[in-house]
């Protein structure tokens, strides 16, 4: 989640949505991504969606059985999805995100009975830091 | 829709379960895409998500508000979430997708409080066609 938080953290630099998430599996980093959707002309450029291409394209496959996604915040429905497609093992989270997240809120795509693979979900890690980094985004541009 | 139909037929022929989607924008062809999953080792490249991104990179910014997708099958989870993302106006869509659709069934992401952005949806647009073509793709594989 170190490493997340620092993507988050490049994210910001960049004036992105401060967003950071890793792709590991047996300990290594098979992907990462740092939220992009305006640098990139990339709606789907999230975090989450980015280390998933990656990790994806490096193990040459669609699927990251073993593997596990370390983010920053809440996955919205869009990365949920991607999450469940790429049947990703397990999900470590930090902050949960109540107006846009689609894990514990709203869309709860992991919840559905059409959802055909449910990882493994921890929320809270490293919530401080990934909670401290979006508010100072956020109360900087208002 | 005819052409969302060739495209496909062309991941059909790729062995890909045959979907196609077309981004339009006044008339106008913006982003194409056959989904491709296993061809492009990534579990993101559903046939919408091709398309918004070729839209996205072709306009230069990652807001579609002014465009229809145009689709076979109705979007999952992850589709629904970036047509939300990309402030695409409209969608107009084929056959229903009871087992891993994420507008009418399961995850009915644009009717959560959380959604930020809600198209207008027209189903069952070439319904037939659409649904004929899934059910031969599958029927030949068991």
């Amino acid at each position: 989640m170190r490493h997340a938080l620092a993507l988050a953290e490049r994210a910001a630099a960049e004036g992105e949505v401060p967003v950071g998430a890793v792709i590991v599996r047996d300990g290594a980093i098979l992907g990462e991504g740092a939220n992009s959707p305006r640098r990139l002309s990339d709606p789907t450029a999230h975090a989450e969606m980015l280390a998933i291409r990656a990790a994806a394209e490096r193990i040459g496959g669609d699927r990251l059985q073993d593997c596990e996604l370390w983010v920053t915040l809440e996955p919205c429905a869009m990365c949920a999805g991607a999450i469940a497609l790429a049947r990703i093992a397990r999900v470590y989270y930090g902050a949960p995100d109540p107006k846009g997240g689609g894990v514990e809120h709203g869309a709860r795509v992991f919840a559905q009975p059409t959802c055909h693979h449910r990882p493994e979900v921890y929320a809270g890690i490293g919530e401080a830091e990934a909670g401290a980094l979006l508010r100072e985004f956020f109360q900087a541009r208002r």
